[in-house]
């Protein structure tokens, strides 16, 4: 790139070792953890203007910018940037790709150096806490003590509450959208059908097809076609699509018949290229089995340091409903945690988190640089 | 069966011949079509009281009762049977399986006469005005001059709709519940998405799984279970299920790990035995093409018999929500038909319409009897 104004640096960095393993929450280990982020911004002398920011279930560590030859700027590019309101020429913002993702960091299709052989169903089962943990040793491994904010939106969101709950000294503070601290029935349903769609794919050979050269392409476009549907709201999808025809002479049959169906499929399309069966299985488990506020002592920390939250929902989003905020809200405030919470009642439902909408868009800004002020005081 | 008190009678007749062919709206014809259909009670001198039954995407001609061997009742039970609100003491209660179903009815799995194959892909694509037509013939072969009602739910509330701007003299009234005139955007994504799941399975064979001994099962079972994630509410499932584990010894991993989990595959399992892929495709494809207010003069014959209509919707319904109802409702009322309409706030969503909701029985008989004593004045 020859102009970078936000001075984007991408690295991998080992993290975990045969030395000092990787011990998952629920069992099992991993001798060796790479994951790949990206950084904007710059690092202040006194290290307190870093973010983090935590991905959703099919992000990676590229939030924002345009790498050499993309057509599309990085996931959160409406939010991170030059004057955007986590603005990078204030604040170091680092994003990495997440434990069992698919792009850089090391996840279920990587190969194990061990074995010589993808992982497979072999990776060890994930949780929050995980992320966590190695979240926590990249900061480390950046020589930052404590972070000014975790930001994140839906599974990045749970990860940022997981960390205030795990950790709260970490950071000054954290901000969660259109997240949930647990998932209802009707969330797992939908994420239940997704994973049955790819582990019924032939083309998924229990798990191995890094080894035996197929893939499960049909599943995982099934499973993302479905998901798709409870990102986006009833009145966007018709206000975008309405009933309109794929084309002017419409003959009915089971072809895409309609521009809703040619919607989907593109979605799928562009989805294979990027994104990884085993991930989505892996990812989509860590949040039907997310439920912090059920474990014994989950608020014990943050209680003692009420690190002040920023929660966020949107009125359209049935995915994660204001109602799954709420509960966050009232649990944290319940423990004495100063919580600024606001419903924005424009947006397309759960995807509006990554959307331009202004009134979303300031109020993370103002948040965010009220934070920043008050620790410099 | 020992003793019947629905006087239960279960029919095949073949109501289109080379002769006289069915010739579908769309384009084509068939030479034979044979029709299963159920009746229960006794059809009076006068033939006044007879109500037609249209069934809804994977229902049958088995509407109530008990068949010898039968665990459950037919589908809507509750709705018919001595006493209840469609009360087959006092009417003569018809129910077809539907053409392009595959309960008896001819379909795309029924062998043509003509090649010895099953139709597969080349049975005609179905319109909502193809059922009435067989329906039609079939109140004809059954020596019925006039209906008292047709009554139907979800894609059976869209045939009464069509039926009663189609033929409007043919009944005395029309019941509509938890229907809609045409579906929105997001119900056609999650329809595609089913029937994407059937066409991408390989089992599926083109469409001739009969002759290849194949069977889609793996994309009807993802169909099924999307679909009826959509047939519940929110509210529903979480008070059935909340995030209850399937097994008290919760191992997480990729199984059925949540009470959730198991119930949809329980009820794609039992879908299987009992319905066709090719059926799902035909028949969920009618629902999407269908919007017959956007005909030119499409209300024309009912503004000129405006028959009473009974409108029937359910607040947790968001399949088919109250809103696609009301639409109804300001279409016919414009042209002059009074309209009975109740939203009823009880209820497990779409699927309530198949439910002992006492509001809703008590709404429905107390129309079809107001219905049958004015016509006997």
């Amino acid at each position: 790139m020859v102009s970078d104004p936000l001075n984007t640096v991408s690295e991998d960095a080992v993290l975990f070792t045969a030395q000092d393993p990787l011990v998952f929450t629920r069992g099992g280990q991993l001798d060796h953890v790479e994951v790949r982020y990206e950084t904007y911004g710059h690092l202040n002398e006194s290290k307190t203007n870093a973010i983090f920011i935590c991905h959703a279930l099919t992000g990676d560590a590229h939030a924002a910018g345009h790498r050499q030859g993309d057509r599309k700027p990085g996931w959160w590019d409406e939010m991170i940037g030059p004057g955007k309101p986590i603005d990078t020429d204030k604040f170091y913002v680092i994003c990495p790709n997440l434990l069992g993702g698919c792009q850089g960091t090391t996840g279920p299709a990587s190969i194990n150096p061990t074995t010589g052989q993808s992982y497979g169903l072999d990776f060890p089962i994930l949780d929050m806490r995980d992320f966590v943990t190695v979240h926590r040793r990249l900061v480390a491994h950046l020589g930052i003590t404590k972070l000014l904010a975790v930001v994140g939106g839906s599974l990045g969101g749970m990860q940022a509450l997981q960390w205030a709950l795990t950790s709260p000294s970490d950071m000054g503070s954290t901000v969660i959208i259109a997240a949930s601290s647990r998932l209802t029935a009707q969330n797992i349903a939908f994420s239940a059908v997704g994973r049955e769609a790819i582990m019924r794919d032939s083309g998924f050979s229990g798990g191995h097809y890094v080894e035996e050269g197929t893939s499960p392409d049909t599943g995982l476009s099934l499973a993302r076609m479905m998901a798709h549907i409870t990102y986006t709201s009833e009145g966007a999808l018709w206000k975008k699509f309405g009933r309109d025809p794929q084309n002017t002479d419409l003959a009915p049959g089971f072809g895409v018949d309609f521009a809703i169906e040619s919607y989907l499929q593109h979605q799928a399309e562009t989805f294979l290229d990027r994104f990884d069966a085993l991930s989505y299985l892996y990812l989509s488990r860590v949040l039907d089995y997310f439920d912090p506020f059920a474990e014994a002592g989950a608020c014990n920390l943050i209680a003692d340091h009420p690190i002040p939250a920023l929660v966020c929902s949107f009125t359209t989003d049935w995915r994660f409903s204001p109602r799954q905020s709420k509960r966050v809200v009232s649990r944290l405030e319940r423990v004495g945690v100063p919580v600024t919470y606001r419903e924005i009642e424009e947006g397309v439902g759960h995807d509006s988190f990554l959307l331009p909408i202004s009134e979303y868009l300031d109020l993370v800004a103002a948040f965010l640089n009220q934070r920043f002020e008050e620790d410099a005081r």
